[in-house]
Parts: C-alpha cells; structure tokens; sequence
C-alpha cells in the first residue's frame, strides 16, 4: 500500500517536468519534435504586416536573440538561437473608426527556429513549426509538414529564408 | 577653489538623476511633464490596427499593468497605472509579397496613462503624450495639447476613453 502510494507521487514527479517543458498549459508538440516557446505573447515586435490577398493581419515578434538581432541590423544570416514567432488573426473593421482594420479571431501562432547545426540537413538552417486556433493544435500530420513552409519560404533564400524586415525604431 | 569644485560636483549629481528618469537616452518630457516610458520597445502587445484613411500601421502595447488588465478582460475601465502605447508607421507594400502591407517610416509614439486621482481634473482619469519622429521630439507647445487628443478620443468616451480592443490571443 505504501509502496503502490510511492510509486503514484514518483509517476507524478516525472510527469509534471515534462508537461511544464512543453510551453503553455501543456500545448502537445509540433510533429517535428518543437515546442511551443513558452511566453511568445511576452516577446517585442519585431514588425507587423496586414495581407490584403488572405484578410489577415499579422505580428512578428523575436526571443531575446532574435531581438538583439533585429535591432542591431544584424539579420542576414539571423543567429543561431533566434526565434520568429508570428500571430496571425482574421481582419474586422474597426466598429469605433471603421477606416481601420483590427485582429478578429485567432488563426494560428507560427514560429521559424535557427539552428545551423541542428537544421542543416533540411538546407535552410532553421525548423518551423505552427500551432492552429485557440486550442493551438500541432499542423502537419507528420514531420514533412515543414517542406511546405520551405517551399512557401525559397523566394526569400537570399533574405536567410525571412520575409520579415524588422520595424524602423528610434 | 575646493568650494566652487565641490559645488560643481553637487550640481551635476542633481542633474544626472534628472536625465536618468527622462527614459531612452534622456528623451525630453512631454510639455504636461510626463516621460516617455522606458523600454516601451519591449512591452508585449495589445493589439494591432491598419488605418485605411492615412496610410499608416500601428502596434498598441502595454505596460504589465495594462497588459494583466487585457489579458484578463479587465479593460473598462483600464486600472490606475496601466499604461497604453501605440506606434505608428506609415505604411509600404513588401517587396518579396506585394500583397501584404508593411511598416516603412517610423512617425511617432504615443501613449495614455491611466490614473484616476492625478488626472481627475480633465475629466478623463487619463493622461496623454506623444513623441514624434526618429529623434522622439515631444508634441505640442505647452500642457493644453492633450485637449487635442481628449477631443478626438470623446467618441470612445464609453469605452474608457480606449479605441483599442485587446486583440484574442490563446
């Protein structure tokens, strides 16, 4: 009986860890093995864009590197360690000032992970990942999820694989 | 001579504290005395807005006080020491997404401060103050500016005197 009690609290102090590494509220990873970088929400803005072809409109925000990067103008290559996150929502005129278009619902969180070591194989240097909805669900069935984004990514090889340019800031 | 070096070396330590307080690299006050926040840059954000009538893109963050208050559906009216920023660009079409409209030149800084007691007397519980262009030069010439943006903020006066809704984030 005591030993059975043991077992469970031991069961649960493996458990927990890998729950709080998996990001906020134990978001399941992408299929390539990324988490959802904990605290995305928090990160400075890199740039904005709003796409007029899809209705969308969009934050790109940086970790701590990736920032120290942008602002330093230093992003061609990025550094190994940055993160791209960017939220995407649907467009709605503004009701208070309708010539302005604000965020609807949430799309999706997308990220661009650099790492040349470690996503030298796949020819770019960096890993992505996307999480869909509010109930931030994994994209892609599986690990080849990521040739799509490659592809939609190689018009802007000769930019490190980024569309972003970062905001002019004071 | 001692006296006269002595009374040099109290003078600059009263005036070096002053410029520390004044936020990014000693930025001058606004004309109502408020300072641009200090690393505002690094807020996270509220919302985002493409304004259709002027050409331009804007990014509204928050200080943690605002931030805990948009986060948690808190927002009307805003607690006392929130503070809203907003920045704004004029806008450019991406080069590599004709589509997708981006931020080109940095126009300004604005902000609100929240505080029911210290700016009871305007009849809004808030402040206002601007910092325009690259080289952050404070609006208007003297205190009575803020009468600008009270007038053009009366319209929202029953939404806390806010056109911003935090946008839906997981």
């Amino acid at each position: 009986m005591f030993c059975k009690r043991l077992n469970i609290l031991i069961l649960l102090s493996l458990i927990v860890p890998v729950y709080a590494a998996a990001g906020d509220a134990g978001v399941q990873a992408a299929p390539n093995g990324l988490e959802l970088p904990e605290g995305y929400k928090d990160w400075p803005v890199i740039s904005i864009s709003h796409r007029i072809d899809n209705h969308t409109l969009r934050v790109i925000f940086g970790n701590d590197i990736a920032i120290k990067a942008a602002r330093a103008g230093q992003t061609n290559p990025w550094p190994d360690g940055a993160i791209l996150g960017k939220v995407v929502w649907k467009e709605t005129a503004k009701e208070n000032w309708p010539k302005a278009i604000a965020p609807k619902e949430f799309v999706h969180a997308e990220f661009m992970f650099k790492d040349t070591k470690a996503y030298k194989t796949n020819g770019t240097g960096w890993q992505w990942a996307r999480w869909v909805g509010m109930e931030q669900k994994p994209f892609g069935k599986n690990a080849e999820f990521s040739k799509v984004c490659i592809s939609c990514h190689t018009p802007v090889k000769s930019s490190d694989w980024v569309f972003t340019t970062p905001a002019q800031l004071p």
